[in-house]
């Protein structure tokens, strides 16, 4: 069985690697539209080899989509004609998008797939073999697909030893900007005001573990996050007003010196300690 | 010498540990004003003894003031009259309005230290002993205290391998408002505007390390974060208000549609990179 990763950056180099050890059955291809990402993963020993050009890619039994979730629309159009048996599985951050712009006659074909896994950091050189492990991964509109397909997926998501969550992709999007896409906003806005002020250089050398933690993921990649933000854009507005909405009550509490109200709302936010 | 550390939680409790464990000529004396908390650190072997009241405090050689911040004030008020020779350090996270409110007579008494370090936990049983270790720690209008309690400080901040820096008090604050005060309101408010979803439980169980890291430090206590945006106030309010102009952004690039702009400014925050 062949199986092709299209993106071998973090995330896809990651699944190779991890493919790799796991279902040594399977030849692992790699294919990426850059040249020098190819070379690194080759060299890396992410994948068994690279793919010539498209047709390999489309001739593979199963491929694997960890790219930019626009990039992901646009492979999934160069796809269509592929064979009734392939399974394509997208690893994008959104999915409500996809499901509905995917060609109707690969519609079978399609698992859309989101690991809730990641790092800040971007490349092959980023690619490591238990990024998956352990690790949730929401399988949506799993109905849609074809059987053989979603057997296929889930025998790779268990090779990966990864917990698979069903959801429409609607609800994983409204779940997603919450718990994935707003505290990436947040990252972002709070790197950006700090690195805004006259000396970040001084301000950034008393960081300790809150402020490194919080500002990790404003590492991130442009590319895939304004791509993640364009298509869950109504969902990213809507977690963005409720976060505002207590940030702004917060203000008020400060302003207002209402110390008491401000420790039962703080109260209120320790509880999430009884979830997570 | 006797160094009796007033709050035995997981700052105090750690300095204790940490002294115990690299000074060994000193004995290390617990108070608080919690009994269980006393009993704990006892128990844990924290402390060598625990004071038996608050004039054996007050006769120790050095005293660590591990409380809030507020209690830190009202605490150094209950100091006044002491030997010339003591060494006072309060831990607190805010300095200037500590300065200002410092007894006049005690001024000489008084380092205004802050340890650069922290989790989210709280109560002895948080304790560890290399909580302080590599760790920043910045001293504050060093020059208003007393050479023999500069000497002393800095011997004691050595004994703990901290890395000691100095500030004004008021350059401090503003420093700290924004790289640990504010991403300590973010992280409540993330937490509140979460839990306050019609379904949290399945917003939660699909967090990863982005969120977790975000979220850790809403579970920080509620006294103690209350009382330092009570006394850093006006800072906060800056560093909210420079957040804020960064997400509105953010939220008008997407409500536009404009992805350039918004990998430009995506890319602007990951020069964090070079810092951090």
């Amino acid at each position: 069985m062949t199986v092709c990763i299209v993106g071998l950056g973090l995330m896809g180099g990651s699944f190779a690697l991890s493919l790799k050890n796991s279902l040594k059955i399977c030849t692992i291809i790699g294919y990426d539209l850059n040249k020098d990402h190819q070379f690194q993963a080759k060299n890396l020993n992410l994948v068994h080899h690279i793919a010539k050009d498209f047709d390999e890619v489309k001739k593979s039994d199963i491929i694997i989509l960890a790219i930019p979730v626009e990039a992901i629309i646009k492979t999934l159009k160069l796809l269509e004609g592929i064979d009734s048996k392939t399974t394509i599985i997208d690893l994008g951050s959104t999915k409500e998008k996809i499901s509905i712009q995917t060609p109707k006659s690969i519609k079978k074909n399609l698992i859309l797939a989101h690991p809730m896994t990641g790092t800040e950091k971007v490349g092959p050189s980023a690619a490591f073999s238990t990024l998956y492990r352990d690790k949730i991964v929401v399988l949506c509109d799993l109905e849609h697909s074809g059987k053989h397909q979603q057997a296929q997926a889930i025998k790779i998501f268990e090779a990966l030893s990864m917990k698979i969550s069903y959801m429409k992709s609607k609800e994983h999007d409204s779940h997603a900007a919450f718990i994935s896409h707003l505290p990436h906003a947040i990252s972002f806005a709070l790197a950006n005001s700090v690195l805004k002020q006259e000396d970040p250089k001084s301000i950034l050398a008393l960081s300790a573990g809150g402020f490194r933690d919080m500002s990790r993921i404003a590492k991130s990649s442009p590319i895939m996050w304004s791509d993640i933000f364009r298509q869950n854009k109504t969902n990213i507005l809507t977690s963005i007003e409720a976060f505002n909405k207590e940030l702004t009550y917060l203000e008020k509490l400060i302003k207002d010196e209402e110390w008491e109200k401000m420790q039962k709302w703080m109260k209120n936010a320790n509880l999430l300690h009884n979830i997570l």
